[in-house]
């Protein structure tokens, strides 16, 4: 008997913003294999599971990602009903599709539970449309991660053209605004350093609230 | 005795999507104004609401958004707990910013619940990740209802530089796809066109199953 696995987006951390699908399957789950970010509300929810923390963060030793394939692959072939518990959504940035194709690849049934992503979420709840008419009506959304994967990305998008928002950028964030800033982004523009997401971005509200005073000021 | 307006996005169009907070404020709501591609599953959670429709379609006349803004300021002035549900997340092309506004310069308490966006959603759940490592770090999000808005956007994006969703695009699909074209995307392109989102989402996974397999055998 084959089990099955639910690939499920968490939110941006506060576990009210789970989806009524999410908290269902962690009701119902045998194992939960979750990030590091995710919040101990939402893990309440799997009242039957065992638990298997196979977050990585940034500068720490963390579970190679082909590891946490096979964990995936092993408790669906013993039976189990597994949920793999990805902060924000799971095809943004989340390697869910790494995990789909492995799942796929090994024959195990499986399903993607889409989920609030922080790109928009964190903004969002900071009072910051990521779209607005008369000011931007698109947005892109890049990972600051490495200057080889965001430098490229943010000299292919004209200056001005869209809402940048940039994740896992904390690091880089001097670095990213210089590049923005050489692309031909004015420097006192307000978003020349894009909003710069991180870990449980619910909190992120209060912080950036002056830049939101400052930005429905402009509006 | 002032009431409250809670602008919600209701995700991708499966009500089994809606946030758990969203759900809340549905089920303690005493009046929901929604739009036209709202799940009548999710309004059902909304028991002692009354409901007003304000959906804005193409080529159909609809209600003007000046109007929506003064119904959720008089709602909330008679004291009632007001939800405003939108498709989506309230802040991807949903002109919640401008409600927003209009609620804070009104003087309105007001909260914003984000909701999965189909932008992501709508890939995500025919099984085309927004990104995937070794393919698209990043990706952006377009309108493509009016070319004055998206050929700029479509243009100050470099080719094959992130993976491009655009919203609200059927009608202009051939336009997109030359604009693309034009600005140096291959013809062949498995993305050259863009996914086309539209409507009830979730029902476009079986329309886009060919091409998932597309995508999952070339990975």
């Amino acid at each position: 008997m084959t089990g099955f696995v639910s690939i499920v987006g968490a939110g941006p951390g506060d576990p009210e913003l789970l989806t009524l699908k999410a908290a269902s399957r962690l009701r119902t789950a045998d194992l939960v294999l979750h990030d590091a970010l995710v919040d101990p509300a939402a893990l309440g929810l799997a009242s039957h599971a065992r638990f298997l923390y196979v977050g990585k963060r940034a500068r720490r030793k963390s579970i190679a990602q082909s590891t946490i394939e096979r964990l995936l692959v092993r408790a669906a072939r013993r039976g189990e009903r597994v949920v793999r518990l990805k902060c924000g959504d799971p095809f943004v940035l989340g390697r869910g599709g790494e995990e789909a194709l492995a799942l796929a690849h090994a024959g195990i049934p499986y399903e993607i539970i889409p989920g609030v992503s922080s790109a928009i979420a964190a903004p969002g709840l900071a009072g910051i449309p990521v779209t607005h008419r008369g000011l931007a009506s698109g947005f892109a959304v890049v990972s600051g991660h490495a200057e080889q994967a965001f430098a490229p990305m943010l000299r292919a998008i004209a200056p001005q053209s869209l809402t940048v928002v940039v994740l896992m950028g904390i690091a880089n964030r001097a670095r990213i605004a210089e590049v923005l800033v050489d692309r031909g982004w004015p420097a006192q523009h307000p978003e020349a350093a894009g909003v710069l997401v991180i870990g449980e971005v619910v909190s992120l509200a209060e912080a950036l609230s002056a830049a939101t005073a400052t930005a429905v000021r402009a509006a």
